[in-house]
């Protein structure tokens, strides 16, 4: 195997995987397709003034009394008790959410956020495939080691991260030195779904899809597999999700 | 998603996913293609009396001297210092292994292999290609909830355990009810990869297949890709693997 002055990019399946990888060096890419990632880059598209991802009900409560924001969240899928909106994309036009504030809490998403803060992450963006084409250019454009994090579903790899995962694989690959059965796995299998992802994690039986068309959601789901439909790029600074320069 | 009166069959891709299943309910298979678990099956098939399975080096030594008894095991993919073998199925014959004791640590599977008995599996066995056959046969026969357990590298998953998840589904998953997207995933990696797995394996830069090759060890990696070459079930029992009854 060659050595190669590119730099590395590795694709972490499970937030419980995350201390395998070189946090510290790297550019985080925070993956919750369904929902958080999509609702972060879909808020900020429409001009809220920023995001702030907290890891409790509790404590999303608390600052958005202290702040004066919209407040949201879901757990297991559904809003979570004592919080005004959830986890859906579509609760976030323009004429709702500009110049707004959103405090988010999710199960998933905000969680792995957290931890890659903790761990001392160089940057953390997110990304969803909502704005697919803007973390490609990132991620191209810092020459940095990536790590592709997966929120997963309680800790349990699942399509629809690992998919977008291989969806910048497949753009922006060949600027990495890739040595990651994950990130090979993640390719191969978005190269197969890429013809269209909604009928893929349909026909593959995937858990998230069932859970969420269970709560008729599928409009959500659908939306949240369609490419670059707010194309932002939410960076983490101080405490909050704003919208970076591409 | 109609309930199903069929086990349940999950993936679980790294030993560092592991708590995440319900261990003690389940019929744990071990998996660890290159090459603990095809290793252990065929000393099995063989002749080798059993197999003791250690976490250390040091209990490696310390057993084999109390009980005299080969002593084997790999660090790094290399025979680790003051045992007498390494991790190669072709370092087992029958001329050489028959009714002899093998005590075994790996990096990765008999690690594994701990942690499942630690965590109180209800049954612990062990599966690689070359024990597909009797691996299925067992599985379906039991009507128990099945992990498919693979030791990965160093807790990243891996092509060659994930493949071995996604062969054994292919063969018998319609007997269960598989709600797990690991599972689907490995399903989907193996019904692309089977006409010619080591082929796959090579074009697909499986980081392990790097890593052995690197050794000159081609030649492990096919014969642990080929399928039923030692048809025996490796069954844990009492501190020791023992062939089971198919």
């Amino acid at each position: 195997m060659a050595k190669s002055n590119k730099p590395a990019l590795f694709t972490c399946l499970s937030p419980a995987l995350l201390h395998l990888y070189d946090v510290k060096s790297s550019i985080v890419v925070i993956i919750d397709v369904l929902r958080a990632t999509s609702t972060i880059s879909t808020a900020l598209a429409n001009g809220a003034k920023s995001i702030v991802p907290v890891d409790s009900v509790a404590e999303c409560i608390r600052i958005g009394r202290q702040i004066d924001a919209v407040t949201a969240g879901e757990r297991d899928g559904k809003i979570a008790e004592g919080l005004q909106h959830g986890n859906s994309p579509f609760e976030y036009p323009q004429e709702f959410i500009a110049k707004k504030t959103l405090v988010l809490t999710t199960t998933n998403g905000t969680r792995l956020l957290h931890m890659a803060l903790e761990k001392g992450a160089k940057e953390i963006v997110t990304g969803a495939f909502a704005n697919l084409s803007a973390v490609c250019a990132h991620v191209s454009k810092k020459n940095l080691p990536v790590i592709l994090a997966c929120a997963a579903w309680k800790d349990k790899a699942n399509f629809e991260d690992t998919l977008f995962a291989g969806a910048v694989i497949d753009a922006v690959g060949d600027r990495f030195s890739i040595h990651c059965d994950a990130s090979q796995m993640a390719h191969i299998m978005y190269s197969l779904a890429k013809q269209d992802l909604f009928e893929f994690m349909k026909s593959k039986n995937a858990s998230h899809y069932h859970r969420l068309t269970g709560f008729g959601l599928e409009k959500d789901i659908k939306h949240c597999l369609t490419i670059d439909t707010a194309p932002v790029l939410p960076i983490y600074n101080d405490g909050k999700l704003i919208k970076g320069t591409i």
